[in-house]
């Protein structure tokens, strides 16, 4: 069974590296042909991955002919302002009916579409399953014990993926909601972008902790609007992923986070972290998404203040701080 | 209006600090009189809350009596293994009917019972206001932004407790589901617990992230069986609590933890640590307590089995991760 790998970043690198180990045929695709060149002579990932050997049945392809011919599975892992050109170049080859394992989380700036809508708009016949949940590329590929969910409007190929993805320290599980899971991994690169912001500030574990629990609160209300479970939102791809991505030092979100909460521009922390930063781009979307729909995300629109309207940070967070005094179950709901 | 703190452990003496800089009468007495004279001398809680000054309206005294006589308000806060023994001290001299703040977290072995139901069961007269949240000690005496929430049979009491406790940095929020609010703060000791177990082994972020949620998730369903609200485990007092406990190196259960998942003992770790684990009883009691409403806790049983009955830590958190597939909101409920 051939599979064709999207994208040979740091994730798409681990996906690689657990399917090779599971005896699929795994083809791995990045148009960054010196990358995919080093990639294949020295049989690593150096730039994103550095460490870890690829199993021989790992081929590094350069064109995006050979990844897509006669394959079986598409695993998407490209960023999300990507995904609608590569989609676009896949139809090009192929209007493939092939089940497609998306990576990528965001909702797409402009027309305010997740990904999976996105892929679907231009490859209408595939069938589209998305992975989300607290899943760091460098310990997937270390393989220390994770866990992530798949969702799907097709019931029968997420399955087939949570059977495909599935190892002794990667367990899949299943979930139908597939916009709360959606949502989930998107939002959550905004609420670790504020995380981060605070930490930068010198703010403490207290802090981060209610800005994240809050955090949850304003990601579950935008997806119950929008049709989602509330339940998912305290689930893997909720507030597991963002867990894990406002408290480790492998997020980029964060990082970006605490470069501007100590005071750098959003140009200037972009630079500095020198790889793609989600949580920008989510932060310009979600807020757009939020209006239209008429959901109160306060920290939201405090991050789009700080980062597209020069506000600064501090200020930000000491006004989420000092609003009215509340009733907290109300405030959840 | 004189407020009498009951233990000048590090969370009582920040309380202290913030409600004597509020301009309350502050009394705060701890069985330790060795630590209260050096508190008295150098106006410093030297042993828990190194270099933070005591304001000048905060008396430390060394008699119960002092501390209880013509108070209005209590704050008791000491271990959760203490608290009864200290309610009947207080009754021996003060059948009291006035406002007991807890900050104590746990259920008592043998009753199961909650510490505001130890207290009422003590001091019947009493107005039981349980707070609750992500606050570690150290940051709010230093002023650092801190969210929490304060819980009660009485609903003006714990609005009048949370007018008394709002600062600028201590944002105060209600919440009447009494139970939901204790229960999470027992239970996060004990999923804090494993997830430094999982810390010690060397296993990553991903990991910890699962632990973390799927004890969310388990927290909730015991606390559901009992009556509580599912919606307080995603707020402040749930997973923002779980949070900052898993997270953060102040917290003495992570901690016990880490080394009991580097080969040590209980008996070791807790030697180590030198402060009062309330994770290791929470564990005892909250298995207990499921086993009597017959929930499901795998989380709580695999530590259970590891404290208790000399599991291999590894193998308890293998074991957890290698079950069968399963879908996510089903498992959540």
């Amino acid at each position: 069974m051939k599979v064709s790998i999207i994208g040979s970043g740091s994730f798409g690198t681990a996906i690689s590296i657990l399917l090779g180990n599971k005896g699929y045929n795994v083809y791995t695709y990045d148009r960054n042909s010196e990358l995919i060149n080093f990639m294949r002579e020295k049989r690593e990932n150096e730039r994103y991955l550095k460490g870890v050997k690829l199993p021989d049945n790992v081929t590094p392809v350069s064109t995006l002919e050979e990844a897509v011919k006669d394959t079986d599975v598409f695993v998407l892992a490209v960023p999300s302002h990507g995904i609608r050109e590569i989609c676009l170049k896949i139809k090009a080859i192929s209007d493939t009916d092939k089940v497609i394992v998306n990576l990528s989380k965001g909702i797409e700036n402009g027309t305010l579409l997740t990904m999976s809508q996105v892929i679907e708009e231009i490859l209408p016949k595939s069938k589209v399953v998305v992975l989300s949940g607290p899943s760091h590329a460098e310990e997937v590929s270390r393989g220390i014990p994770t866990t992530v969910v798949v969702s799907s409007k097709h019931k029968q190929e997420a399955e087939n993926v949570q059977d495909m993805f599935m190892t002794s320290n990667f367990r899949v599980y299943t979930n139908d909601d597939l916009i709360g899971v959606e949502l989930g991994g998107t939002v959550k690169n905004v609420i670790a972008l504020a995380a981060g912001i605070a930490d930068g500030i010198g703010y403490g574990d207290n802090t981060k902790a209610a800005l994240m629990t809050r955090g949850i609160v304003e990601i579950g209300r935008l997806g119950v609007a929008l049709g989602a479970k509330g339940l998912t939102f305290a689930g893997l791809s909720g507030i597991g992923d963002l867990i894990v991505t406002c408290t480790s030092m492998h997020s980029r979100n964060r990082r970006a986070g605490i470069l501007i909460g100590q005071g750098k521009t959003m140009e200037e922390a972009l630079r500095e972290v020198n790889m793609v930063v989600e949580g920008i781009s989510a932060t310009e979307s979600t807020y757009h998404l939020s209006r239209k729909v008429n959901v109160d995300m306060p920290i939201v629109e405090a991050l789009y203040s700080v980062l597209f309207e020069g506000k600064n940070a501090k200020d930000a967070v000491s006004e989420l701080m000092i609003r009215d005094k509340a009733h907290e179950i109300d405030s959840l709901l």
